[in-house]
């Protein structure tokens, strides 16, 4: 009776993070960028001509690889488009990782990759960061059915130069190497220069964060031919047609405003850098970000314990219970007024003031 | 050397259908619906609030989850969706088909079922059509790991009624059974109303046929909450946020918009009654159609013959070159101006007068 259920599959129920019911709170929690996308994405958006819905888009998303091919210098060819970069790292996993070996990343890293590893049957095996979160390259060095390296780093916010990312890419030739640079746009030095002479090399990117569109899902990877072609054909295993016609032309519109993606990007790094030294001010201890987000911890207060204090502030930073990060915090960078509410709620819980929970 | 090479993903490359360069041309080879998404759809794209892209979507689509479960009748955590039925489809193989006994589904269907199972290493038998082209219930009482009916069948335009896929779901109590319904809205019978006798039943339908969205790529699922459960775990482990909220947004539109909805179908429904008229009076054996094309022979004339001489006419209808179907032509329902068009070429061919390639 009931064998089906036998069959279904058997992996353990996902938690999502933390969203309030309400609306009326400053979202500090899922370093989402907290300016509105270019106007020219409006434009693309409410002028789209929506009786071409009626037709698939196109399989490849070809427009959006070629304003892409011309953003980076690239040829388009080389240009891989998905439903966010959460739908491009798994097809990249599935389309590079087919070792017996173990691949290889960070302990303390992007929490999809075990889950693809798990959910496509690929071996992996974790690395370390050092006692100040730092990927030591020469960990590398060994053999392994794959690489990644997200870079700068989440959830410890820390980016490394081109030099780090040659000396892992020295070590293996014979490996394909997938940096996943969600973040890199906020002040990280990009891998693309290396493409040309590393064929091994898939950079992988989102619009996600710096270009607003968390909402549209697009993600995008930039490689050999070779992994390209890989990827098309893991692709065409999936799912033909995995970013709508909305997506792609507001992903062009996206694109095609470096201004105001750059002076988005400048007031982000300017909150950073402000938060930064506050929250150093207040006794915590961080590393400086090259990310949207800052990943910090305080000698004197758990994290857990801050976390809930902010809540009832109606303010939600992400806290994570796990081995070696369960001191530290990752603070999304808000606008500058979230920014303001957020060091005053600190500072009245740092100075022990009226938080029945500070203090221990 | 490029020992990196070895480990790529190594699956046949997937060629698409032909999609001509030009824009002046009758396209009936895709099943596209030929009238425009409802005007409640321009209105939720055209006046979307794209301030709110900077935040990830609904990871559920839950908006899109309650206007469906609305629509049909059932409570809106039976509900799942997706980026396109293809995404939902792949998911539910995942998902229900973790059996070493081998799938079963007809060998004429949609192409996509063996490409799902090569990547998921699911191991599947076809069963043969019988001549008329109809599925035999009676061949699916046997021993299997799940079972998958395209109904209405693709690319043969044959619908069946319930009693047909009760007969299938009696016989196996313990597989999942999937029905695809891509095609159902234009004059199927739907499974839905079975779902409460059979949990091991998952019905998969989308919105790129009768709602006109092709281009936006939604597909849902409705099923027992085990099915369900598992089809998220499935996604969790892909994808989180496999809908974007423009997608989301829109498909809520279309499904408030039922008078539009109704008009639509209802003229493509008179056109392919008109169509499959005029096929028959120039020779043509076809079935009755439960879908929003036609599949169709010509005793005198080879079918590659046909669609070869209908493209010099700017007309692409599409031809399978497969065993037991290359003597046929899957023909969409287009508007009734296209439709005239397409019966003017095939009456000047079929009676032997101006086209060099008739008359064999």
């Amino acid at each position: 009776m009931n064998l089906w259920k036998k069959n279904l599959i058997d992996i353990a129920p996902y938690v999502a993070g933390e969203q309030p019911d309400k609306t009326d709170f400053i979202k500090l929690n899922a370093n989402e960028n907290p300016y509105p996308p270019s106007p020219l994405v409006t434009s693309a958006i409410n002028s789209f001509d929506t009786e071409s819905l009626r037709k698939y888009p196109d399989a490849n998303a070809v427009p959006l690889l070629k304003a892409l091919g011309e953003y980076y210098g690239v040829p388009y060819k080389n240009v891989f488009a998905g439903n966010g970069s959460d739908d491009v790292l798994a097809l990249c996993f599935r389309a590079f990782f087919n070792s017996d070996k173990p691949i290889l990343y960070p302990d303390i890293t992007y929490s999809f990759y075990p889950v693809w590893c798990h959910m496509l049957n690929i071996p992996y095996e974790t690395l370390p960061l050092d006692d100040d979160f730092n990927i030591r390259p020469e960990d590398y060095a060994r053999e392994n059915g794959g690489v990644v390296i997200c870079n700068p780093n989440a959830p410890t916010s820390i980016g490394r130069g081109l030099d780090f990312i040659r000396m892992i890419l020295d070590e293996n030739k014979d490996s394909v190497v997938i940096v996943d640079e969600a973040y890199v746009d906020f002040g990280g030095e990009s891998a693309l220069p290396l493409l040309k002479e590393y064929p091994n090399l898939a950079v992988v990117k989102t619009f996600s964060k710096s270009r607003s569109l968390a909402g549209l899902r697009i993600g995008f990877c930039i490689a050999g031919d070779e992994l390209i072609s890989a990827l098309r054909a893991a692709k065409d295993s999936y799912n033909s047609y995995p970013l709508d016609s909305v997506a792609i032309a507001a992903g062009c519109a996206s694109a095609a405003d470096e201004d105001y993606y750059r002076s988005t990007l400048e007031k982000i790094i300017a909150t950073r850098t402000r938060l930064t030294a506050a929250l150093r001010e207040m006794g915590f201890v961080l590393p400086d970000s090259s990310t949207n987000f800052l990943f910090a911890s305080h000698p004197e207060y758990r994290a857990a314990d801050i976390c809930g204090y902010l809540k009832t502030k109606d303010i939600y930073v992400r806290y994570f219970d796990k081995p070696r990060i369960d001191d530290r915090l990752r603070i999304t960078i808000g606008t500058d007024e979230e920014i303001d509410a957020l060091i005053s709620a600190l500072q009245e819980y740092t100075s022990g003031g009226l938080n029945p929970l500070a203090g221990r």
